[in-house]
């Protein structure tokens, strides 16, 4: 939100997916009074009454045509790998002019595919591409927060015909929400979460995996924290690592060969090089704090 | 602390080491009531003298021996590559039939060397190891706390020629701090503790080594939980390392099949494979609770 600007207001805003991350938008756009109406699409009429009592919609829709008809800001927070299909229908759908963004966790194939490629009436409708650094493991709109972005931050990607208004909309659509935002391009963005975020998901996952029930209980803290996120739902996570699947196994092998030199030292018994492996370990994971 | 026994109580205790172990089992002593004095051995006298400043004991000495010659309990609670030599020169000073043990995390080399060989005054100071399952990436008497132990585990690991009374007095010793105790030999819990502790160790290390520093500003909760470990003290974990090698090493080799099944069902896109694997480690997360 560049400085002076007025937060924006919407009239009707759709959720495509009211979730954790979809339900903590709209408690937040209802929370800081930016929409007038807020209406969340979902496969369950469960998780639509849910959403709703919880305050995060004023009404829940199955059907997603219906739904995003009078919108005029659409945000996809399905997983992964039916936001393109989401967004497509939303297109046809929507009013001449909406603006369309999501919350997915990888960005190249997305915005590949729908970067000046929407249908939309008039060929009208605007896809930016989103992601918010503001998971969890625990998921659904029972863990749905209004302050969930407040403070995080929220990577923007924009197409190669991308309109700039519409990228400072949808910045400014995340500002509105307490969000830093960042602008960078969807390959960037791919490359830097395969290293931060989805590696990461599958090696907590592999340790997870990899203790012996029989364990159990003399996993600490430490355990604890490691394979925290191997706790994250499975179907989000595994369409995360086939959309971002070369820069993921990319990353992996940065992983193995840095867990290789640790396993060859402690093989010989190298003190001296595994104190220095240790170390650099720490000051990478110090710099950021607890 | 079987039913109706009543908590010990110790005339002069000795800890060695008056970091985050040791300050909190000096805190938890003088808290409870436990000791009437509590002497803390260090190397360096502002240690000593914060542990004292902070009421986790009532002197402070930097000569091993001048500690423990009236001590009727010493806990070595220095690095693992430390507590044989610790533990034989207060065995060697200490008054006739004190107990001796320790906090180390491995318990393996360090039972072969002392059950049954302490040198002691008549031949009668006693060893028993333990291992408090109580660590933290946060060392140092700074971060001592009355009530580390309460709830936590600790595993006592007797050794062949340990008396079923020496054992006994160990494991009350910890109940009295609050803990449960588990008694295991020393094999069985350095295989466990590989697996559990060690080999997540070493991954977490890895993972916050690989990541690229140019990275860090889009590393989320998820990559902080999952390195937070490797924060912890690169000497302590240096030793703990080589100390149990081959069990870390199995436990690592297990580790890199698991992570090798991902990789592969990634290579090839598989989806079912992919999502079965992620289950199986989510579900073994999900029984440990958060």
């Amino acid at each position: 939100l560049s400085a002076g600007a007025r937060a924006p207001h919407w009239d009707t805003v759709a959720i495509i997916g009211v979730g954790l991350m979809g339900g903590s938008i709209g408690l937040a756009l209802k929370e800081r009074r930016l929409a007038r109406r807020v209406v969340g699409v979902g496969r369950r009429q469960e998780s639509l009454d849910r959403a709703r009592a919880a305050g995060a919609i004023d009404e829940g829709v199955l059907e997603l045509e219906a739904a995003v008809a009078h919108a005029e800001l659409i945000i996809a927070c399905t997983p992964v790998g039916r936001i393109v299909e989401d967004v497509t229908r939303a297109a046809r759908a929507c009013p001449a002019g909406a603006l369309l963004t999501d919350a997915g966790s990888t960005k190249q194939q997305i915005v590949a595919r729908l970067d000046g490629k929407l249908p939309g009436k008039l060929g009208t409708a605007r896809f930016v591409g989103s992601h918010p650094l503001a998971g969890s493991e625990k998921n659904g709109p029972q863990n749905a927060r209004a302050d969930l972005y407040e403070g995080r931050l929220v990577l923007v990607t924009p197409g190669k015909k991308s309109a700039p208004a519409d990228v400072q909309a949808t910045c400014d659509f995340w500002s509105a929400l307490g969000a830093s935002v960042w602008q960078m391009s969807p390959l960037a963005h791919d490359k830097a979460l395969a290293n931060t975020s989805h590696m990461p998901h599958l090696v907590s996952a592999a340790l997870a995996g990899a203790t012996p029930p029989e364990d159990r209980p003399l996993c600490g803290t430490g355990w604890r924290d490691t394979t925290r996120i191997a706790g994250g739902d499975v179907e989000v996570w595994t369409q995360i690592f086939l959309a971002n699947q070369q820069n993921t196994l990319k990353s992996l092998a940065r992983f193995e060969k840095t867990l290789s030199a640790m396993r060859a030292a402690l093989e010989r018994g190298d003190e001296t090089r595994l104190a220095k492996l240790l170390t650099e370990a720490k000051q990478n994971r110090d710099a950021l704090g607890s």
